[in-house]
């Protein structure tokens, strides 16, 4: 990624503008050169080099034939999503998914493992190394096919140079240079962010596609949002967006939290926080699998304890939408697999407490892409950045110099 | 703006993209048309075109010679942002600023005047109506010369319809079509907006041009938020955004708001809550500007329950900036104006509650542009609309046609 401040060089190359034409091919239509010079006004000449540019890379591929106006029919050209692959990791802390994707994010394979983060970036990031061989070599595709790595990560990440900004779960990962690390090996860009930002692109992008306004809220061990403005991902000033964990839950009991303050809503609506409710009652509940299997099996406390952190979640919430004023909330996270008891907390404050105005057009739902939602999205965040008219410019300068 | 649906017709013309030409001397940088041609890769005849087009409709103007290399001495263009003007209105409860704009945002003149919002639209409106023909003739500038109209209305608006929704101080205009009582007189876009986004545009534009994600708060009789997101603003779903007046503040104490919620932050933290509180103890403040002027004063009750306010707003804030993570929070409104007490108790809050990661970067500061934030954001706004590429080409079609 370092390379592209050079880019303004190349700007006046003979194929510069190859990745603006590309950009209008992204939609699958197949059209053909005297299509395309009609639809951009560019002289003929110029949409050959620049369709020659594309061919050359593989991006655009021929699809077909138009009908023929005399003499040898005109060939449509098409964007090519089988020309690249990308890799998209969504480490968790005990758990790593890994899928090999093509350039719509449609994952080829995948490989989910268990993992420890706490043994840190060098051991983690090295079996990330190695399962990526693996999936390359499973899809039959090569290292130089691929053209970006993805990864979520469970903790705060400064996203502009892919380091982890004091993670509280992920002891030894604080500033480390993560795309470093993985470029030791694969020579393409390393994008970094959140889990719940990947989880937000990923649902984002199979399940609601065409919304502006969207939050995605990660219920867990811990809690976080991912907010997508205006059809993007808003990550904030530092990367630091959604982190809504330790905001204060209004109503909430004065419990004191791990980061120091009191009456956080990850201290009083988290799985850890159910099962520590849980246990004052006489019931064991370990993990978020087993407030699932509880609250799934009829255990009528467990699903009373999970309604009422859906309202807690839901005052914070609350202040969300008329903050933001999204069209849709997606509820997602392993405590959403307990079934309708959080969400029914959630909506009950959320349309009771927020203006009619912006509720009106609000819908709260489940996730539905489940635990391919973070590596989906991890992929999609480098589709994102690497199919811009100016890096598939840089990258079709680099192919043609080499 | 109804004919805009009709812009795909023109699409095929030979002046299709002198809008995406205007753009790139936006910057305004003078440029010859083979510097332009060697920027854009376009064919010279295309340029040429599309230089033309923009030089009759005054949107590009001669701007010196460039160095010859022999022969006639090539012509530079440079945008020129005084080929039009835009009117931009702040319309208050009880006051309405106006004022005529070039096409970058500067004010050419201005008058203010005292109004009273519950008339209704037709009287606002129709004084809205005069007082733009006066400032058209003030400055000497033609009806034909102004490309729009953005008002700024105190209540929530339907930002595509520019329909006031739901107004709670603003009897009569519900649903009311502002646009077109405006387009009876003026054939332009008319573009309406709360009056609180419209100073987070004119704040952002002014005095943090640079600044990618930045959060405006109101602080008068209303309390709301403007969010400028990437660069832009966040209007949401249906464009309620930034209504913070009536999310619940933590730790407040449960006064019953006009809107049938308790504890809303309007409801404890707003001038009027103000003055209730200072009344309880014997201290008369009956508008926002007493209570300004009892703290500049030195009136220590009125200081401490101003800064107290700000507290409350900060527990607020410190759940936005968790969720936003700006990098600068923008305080204006009347009550700003009673100097550091307001900002103090925000601060204190917001530092101490929000996570390190998102406060390192903030800045907590007064807003600077005062009363012209409101009229210099709504001409910013038609200026943001009406100068994309697609509406400059629409408009050079349009005078062709005519």
């Amino acid at each position: 990624m370092r390379q592209e401040s050079t880019s303004s060089a190349y700007a006046a190359s003979a194929v510069s503008g190859a990745g603006e034409l590309l950009q209008l091919l992204r939609d699958e239509t197949p059209r053909t050169r005297a299509e395309l010079a009609k639809l951009t006004g560019l002289a003929r000449s110029t949409v050959g080099a620049r369709v020659d540019a594309l061919l050359a890379t593989g991006l655009l591929a021929p699809s077909g034939e138009a009908v023929s106006t005399g003499g040898r029919p005109p060939v449509r050209f098409a964007f090519n999503p089988e020309a690249r692959v990308v890799v998209g990791a969504d480490i968790g802390a005990t758990h790593g998914r890994v899928a090999l994707t093509d350039l719509s994010g449609r994952p080829i394979c995948e490989i989910g493992e268990s993992l420890d983060i706490t043994d840190g970036p060098e051991v983690v990031l090295d079996w990330l190394v190695a399962t990526t061989r693996r999936l390359l070599k499973q899809a039959g595709r090569q290292p130089r096919e691929l053209i970006g790595i993805g990864i979520g990560v469970p903790g705060p990440v400064e996203h502009s140079s892919g380091r982890p900004m004091r993670p509280p779960i992920m002891p030894g990962w604080d500033g480390y240079d993560v795309p470093r690390h993985l470029q030791r090996d694969f020579d393409v860009p390393v994008l970094v962010d959140n889990d719940v930002n990947i989880m937000a692109l990923g649902e984002h992008a199979m399940a609601h596609p065409g919304v502006e306004h969207l939050l995605f809220v990660k219920v867990a061990t811990g809690i976080g949002a991912g907010i997508i403005s205006g059809g993007r991902l808003h990550r904030g000033a530092v990367g630091a967006a959604g982190d809504l964990g330790h905001v204060a839950a209004p109503h909430a009991p004065e419990v004191l939290c791990s980061c120091g303050n009191i009456g956080c809503l990850e201290a009083v609506a988290s799985g850890p926080a159910i099962s520590k409710s849980l246990k004052e009652i006489g019931i064991l509940a370990e993990s978020n699998a087993d407030i699932v299997e509880l609250v799934r099996g009829g255990n009528i406390p467990a699903a009373l304890a999970i309604r009422q952190a859906g309202r807690t979640i839901g005052e914070v919430l609350a202040t969300c939408v008329s903050l933001l004023n999204p069209s849709v909330i997606v509820i997602g996270g392993s405590l959403v697999q307990a079934g309708e008891s959080l969400i029914a907390g959630v909506r009950e404050v959320v349309y009771g407490r927020s203006l009619p105005l912006a509720t009106g057009v609000l819908q709260i739902v489940p996730a539905t892409t489940g635990v391919q939602a973070g590596v989906i999205g991890a992929a999609t965040m480098v589709i994102q950045h690497s199919l811009t008219a100016d890096r598939v410019d840089l990258a079709i300068a680099r192919q043609s110099a080499s």
